[in-house]
C-alpha cells in the first residue's frame, strides 16, 4: 500500500514554474486551495492526502478552504506544513521556492564534537532591531571568541511579534518578526561564512494553544493519550500518526536541506510520549543523519536516560548528544546554596565531583524532589554526547525575575563549565557579563490564553511570597524590552571568557576527579591541565605537582605559594594548572 | 541512601515465631496493626514504610489502621501486599508461611521452549466444583494429552465468588473462591508431579476499581499521568513510583519463590505506561530469572514489538515469549470470513502464510483498523518465542455471546496452530471440542462498578443490532455457570488434538511457506512434514514430491491420489505429509 504522506507535504514549486500543493486533512470531506481570489478543488489521493498543481505563481500567497467531515462547517485556515506566514499564524501561507536562496557557504566545515561550543540565542533579544540579519553582524565577533555554533531558540511561527517560541505553530515557518525564511537562510549563510554552525531549536511535544484548532481541523495533531505540562501531547502513536509523525520528520529534514541548519536542539522530549517500535526522536535523528550525517540532532532530556543517545542497535535513539541539566543544578546549587525546588536534590561538592565524570548525578538514584529514583548510568557514552551550561534562557529565564547567574559566582561557574570534558553551551551576554534579566515574555493574540499566561505565571512564583507582586507581566512590551542585551561589557569577566575558550582547546579527555565535602575543594585533572577550584567561603591552599604553574585563574588574587608546592585560591575561585 | 521498600513488604513470619510487618503508606501519618482485638503502632522507618514485629499467633488475620495524613480520617484497610484474603476485598489479611507449605515435585523438570504446549484454564469454570483442587484432578489427562503446561487465568484477589480475574486488587492473595494460597501450592505441587508446568496470569497494568480506594489511601499506586481502557494507569514513573514496582516485582517473584510458580504471562502490557530507563517488564524478567532462570515471562502485547523479547543489551525488555494476536486474526478472518473489528485488517492467505514465517503479520505495515503504520520486523527472534492460538478467553470470552470457534472451522484452525513453529496454547476445552460458551462474568460487590461493567458490555456489543438485546449480564450467576466446562466430547475432534499434539513433537525449525491467493491454498514446509491447507470451498489437488505420504489428515475424505503425485484436499481441511 502507498502512504501517501510519505511523499513531501505542503507547497512545493515545480520547474515548469507551477506548484504542487498536497495536505493531510483526514477530516475534511473536501479542501480547495484558495489564493489570488481563486478558488480550485484538490483531489483526494486516497487515507486522506489532497493533491493540486496550480499555477499560483512565485511566492504566492495561500490558504487551505476545509469543508469539516464532521460539521460540514468551511474553514479558511493556513497550510499546517506552512514555510512562510507572512502576516502570522491567523493569515495566508506564502508558497517558499528555497531553490531563490543564495549560499555561499561551500568552503564551511562542520565542527567535530570535540570542537563544539554552543552559544544559545533568542533573535528577538539579542540585538536591537531583534531580526535575523542584526544577528548575522555580530557573528563574526563570536567565532573569534571561540564559540562554534549558534543556536536559536525557536523561530518556528508563533503568536504575536514577541516571544521566547516554545509556543509556535507552523514548524517550518521561520517567523516573519525575525525577518522571515529567506531572512534565516541569509542568516545561516553569513553564519557559515564566518565558519560558524547554526542550531535550531525546535519544538515537537506540543503545539501553542494558538493553532490548536487550526491544526486540529485537518486531522489528528494531538492525542487524548498523553499530556503534557503544556497540554495535548503531540500524536505520534495514536491513530493517524504515521502523517503527524511526517509532519514533523519532514519539517526537521527540511530546515537541514534547505536551510543548510547544521543541527536540532529538540525541545523536552521528555514529554514526547511514543509507544511505537521506532520512538520520534530516534525516527528524526535517522531521517536529519539521511540528509546529512554531519548534521547533529541533540535532544533537551530530562529523562537522564542514556537511550537518548545510544546507538539503535542497543536499543537507543541515536541522538548525537543531549543536555543534561544535573551538570547545572549540582554547579549552582554548590555555588549560590539556593536549595528551592529541584535545587534541594543538590549542594554538595561530591555531587558536582560526579557531574564532571558523567554529568547524570541522578543515574539511578533516590531523588527526593522527584520522590523516585532517577535516571540510569551512562558511563557506556563519551563525555562530548553531553551538553552543559551554567546558565541557558530556561535556568535564567525561568525565575521569577529573570536574573542571571549573580556576577560573583560567574568566573568559577564559567570555569568549570567551560573547561569539563562535555559541550558547553553558553547563554548569549554572559560571555562578557550582561546584566539585563531574560525575563518570560509572550504576545499572545487570543485574549484567554494571554490571561491564562499572565496567570499562570504568578501562580508559578506564588509560593515566592516576596516575589509574586514583582513577577513580570509577560504580555507588558516592557518585559520584552527589559530582556534585550545592553551589551555593556565587564572587561574582566569577557576576557575570562576568551581565555577559558582558549584554553579548553588545550585540554582533553575523561575528568579525573578528587574533592573533600568538608573544606569544599575539587581537583579535576584532565590532559593538558588541572582544574583546582575553591567552593567554600576561606581562602584554601591546594598541593600541586612539581613544576605546575597557574595558567589560568578567575581571581586576580589566587597565586602560587612561593615554594611553588601549593596554590592559593581565594573563596570562590579556580584556577587551571598545567 | 537505604531505599526501605527494596526490603520485603507486607506480613513476614519469621523463625523465633514472631512476624514482621512492614507497609509502604507515604499518605499515612500514622500506622497501626490490628490483630486478634490489639492494636499496635507500627514505626516510620523513612520514606513511608512503617515497620513493626509482633506476636500474632501463625495464619492470624489482620488490618491496618491508617490514620490519613490528609485528613486524619482513619481507615481500617488490608495489607496492599497481603498473601490471603479469606473473607474478599473489604476483609481481614491473613499472615501466610511458605514454609508451611508441602513440597514433592523435587523431581520436576521444567520443559524446554521448544516442548512448551500451553493450555489456558479458567479454574471457577473447569470443573463442577471451580476449586484448585478439582482442577489437580485434571491434570494426568493434560498431561498424557500433551499438555507441558498450564495458564491459570487471574487468581489474584478479586471482588465476589466469581470473575474472570482481571480485575484483581491484592496481587499476591490467590483468591479464597478458588481454595486460597495453601490450595494453589498443592496445586502447582500437583501439576509438578504429574510433569506439568504452572504459568500464572498476572495483572500488572491496572487495578480493579472496588480496589482503588484502599491502595491509593496508602500511597500513590496510581498515577493521573496515563490511562488505560479500564482506568488509572499504575504507577510505574511517576512520584512514589519506587515502592509501587517493588509491590509488583516482590509480588512476581513470591509466585516463583514460594509458589513454585514457572511461569508469568503479563496481562497487556501495551497498558502499561513506563518511561523509566528500565521498563518495570525488563525489571520484572530480571527479578523473576534471577530468582529461577528457568521461570518464564511471557508478555501478552498488543505491540507487535520485538523489543519485548529482545536482549537487554540490544534495549529489549527480555521477556522469554510474547503472545502474538496476528497470528490467530488471520487465521480467523481466513477461516471465517469475519471482518468487523480488527478482523477487518486481516482475510488474505497471504497474510496467515507471513504469520507463519513470524506471527507480526503487521511489522510496519499500516492498519486500517488502527489508522496507523503498525509493529516492526521480529525476524531477529526465534519463533519459539511467540505464543499462538486459535482460541483464547478473549477471543472466544470477548464475543457478544461468548461462542467458541465453530466446530467445522476447528480442524483446519488446530492444524495450523499446533503445528506452527511457535509456542501453541489452547483453551481450555478446545481440545475435545467443548461447545459451552466462555462468557463474560463477574460479581462486582459495588452496585455502581456492577451496573458500569453491565453497561459497558452492552454498549460494546450495540453497534451488532442483533446481538444487544441478547449479551448476558455478567452479574448473573448463570452467565458463570453457562461458561463451565460440560466436558462432552466430541471424538473425532479429541482424537485429532492428540494426534496433532503427537506430530508436532516430531516436527522442527522454521516454517517455509508457499501460497496461492486465488485457490486458497497454503503450504507449510518444516523439517519433519509439510502441511498442506486447503481454505478454499472447493475440493483441491495438491501436488506433494514422490515419496510422501499423508501422515495425518483433518478430514477423513482427504486422500492421496493414486498415482501419489498430489493429495486431494476436502474444502476447510487439511494434512500433514511426510
Amino acid at each position: 500500500m502507498t502512504l501517501p504522506w510519505r511523499e513531501p507535504l505542503g507547497a512545493h514549486p515545480r520547474a515548469d514554474g507551477a506548484t504542487l500543493f498536497r495536505a493531510w486533512a483526514p477530516r475534511a470531506r473536501s479542501l480547495a486551495l484558495a489564493s489570488g481570489g481563486d478558488e480550485l478543488e484538490l483531489e483526494h489521493a486516497g487515507l486522506g492526502v489532497f493533491e493540486l498543481v496550480a499555477d499560483v505563481g512565485a511566492q504566492a500567497d495561500y490558504e487551505f478552504v476545509l469543508t469539516s467531515a464532521a460539521s460540514g462547517e468551511r474553514l479558511v485556515l493556513p497550510d499546517p506544513c506552512s514555510r512562510h506566514q507572512p502576516l502570522g499564524l491567523r493569515g495566508p501561507s506564502r508558497v517558499l521556492d528555497p531553490a531563490g536562496f543564495e549560499w555561499g557557504d561551500q568552503a564551511f566545515r562542520m565542527p567535530q564534537r570535540s570542537e563544539l561550543v554552543l552559544y544559545e540565542l533568542h533573535v528577538g533579544t539579542f540585538t536591537p532591531e531583534g531580526s535575523f540579519a542584526a544577528a548575522a553582524a555580530q557573528l563574526p565577533a563570536l567565532a573569534a571568541l571561540g564559540i562554534t555554533a549558534v543556536e536559536l531558540m525557536p523561530v518556528a511561527d508563533f503568536p504575536g511579534m514577541r516571544g521566547w517560541g516554545y509556543d509556535g505553530v507552523y514548524l517550518s515557518a521561520a517567523h516573519r518578526c525575525y525577518g522571515g525564511p529567506h531572512a534565516l537562510a541569509a542568516f545561516v549563510d553569513a553564519a557559515h561564512r564566518a565558519g560558524v554552525a547554526v542550531v535550531l531549536d525546535v519544538v515537537y511535544n506540543h503545539v501553542g494553544a494558538s493553532g490548536v484548532a487550526a491544526l486540529e481541523a485537518f486531522g489528528p495533531y494531538l492525542t487524548d493519550k498523553y499530556t503534557t505540562f503544556w497540554g495535548k501531547a503531540v500524536n505520534y502513536d495514536d491513530a493517524g500518526c504515521d502523517a503527524v509523525r511526517e509532519w514533523v520528520l519532514q519539517s526537521a529534514v527540511g530546515w537541514v536541506r534547505d536551510f543548510h541548519i547544521d543541527g536540532l536542539r529538540l525541545d523536552a522530549i521528555h514529554a514526547i510520549y511514543d509507544a511505537s517500535p521506532t520512538h520520534i526522536v530516534a525516527e528524526i535523528a535517522e531521517r536529519v543523519h539521511a540528509e546529512n550525517p554531519a548534521a547533529l540532532v541533540i535532544a533537551e532530556s530530562g529523562l537522564n536516560d542514556p537511550r537518548v543517545i545510544r546507538p539503535r542497535g542497543q536499543g537507543g535513539w541515536a541522538a548525537d548528544a543531549q543536555w543534561a541539566d544535573d551538570f547545572h543544578h549540582a554547579l549552582r546549587a554548590l555555588l549560590s546554596g539556593e536549595r528551592d525546588g529541584y535545587y534541594a536534590d543538590f549542594g554538595t561538592v561530591g555531587d558536582l565531583a560526579k557531574a564532571f565524570r558523567r554529568p547524570f548525578v541522578y543515574d539511578g538514584r533516590y531523588s527526593s524532589f522527584r520522590q523516585r529514583c532517577f535516571g540510569a548510568p551512562a558511563d557506556d557514552r563519551p563525555a562530548e554526547q553531553f551538553v552543559v551550561f551554567d546558565q541557558n534562557h530556561d535556568q535564567v529565564g525561568n525565575r521569577a525575575l529573570g536574573d542571571r547567574l549573580p556576577r560573583r559566582l560567574q568566573p568559577l561557574a564559567a570555569l568549570c563549565t567551560l573547561l569539563s570534558p562535555f559541550v558547553p553551551l553558553l547563554f548569549m551576554g554572559e560571555e562578557y557579563g550582561e546584566q539585563a534579566p531574560f525575563q518570560f515574555f509572550a504576545d499572545h493574540i487570543d485574549a484567554d490564553i494571554a490571561a491564562a499566561t499572565r496567570e499562570g505565571r504568578r501562580r508559578e512564583f506564588a509560593t515566592f511570597a516576596s516575589f509574586a507582586e514583582e513577577v513580570p507581566d509577560p504580555q507588558d512590551r516592557a518585559t520584552f524590552e527589559r530582556s534585550r542585551l545592553t551589551r555593556s561589557e565587564d572587561p574582566s569577566l569577557a576576557s575570562l571568557y576568551r581565555e577559558l575558550l582558549r584554553v579548553r582547546r588545550t585540554l582533553s579527555g575523561e575528568a579525573e576527579v578528587s574533592f573533600d565535602e568538608e573544606r569544599r575543594w575539587l581537583r579535576v585533572r584532565r590532559s593538558g591541565g588541572e582544574i583546582l577550584c575553591n567552593f567554600s567561603g576561606e581562602r584554601l591552599e591546594l598541593p600541586v605537582e612539581e613544576g605546575r604553574r597557574i595558567l589560568l585563574s578567575t581571581d586576580p588574587e589566587n597565586h602560587q605559594r612561593t615554594d611553588a608546592a601549593a596554590v592559593v585560591l581565594e573563596p570562590c575561585s579556580g584556577a587551571l594548572v598545567s
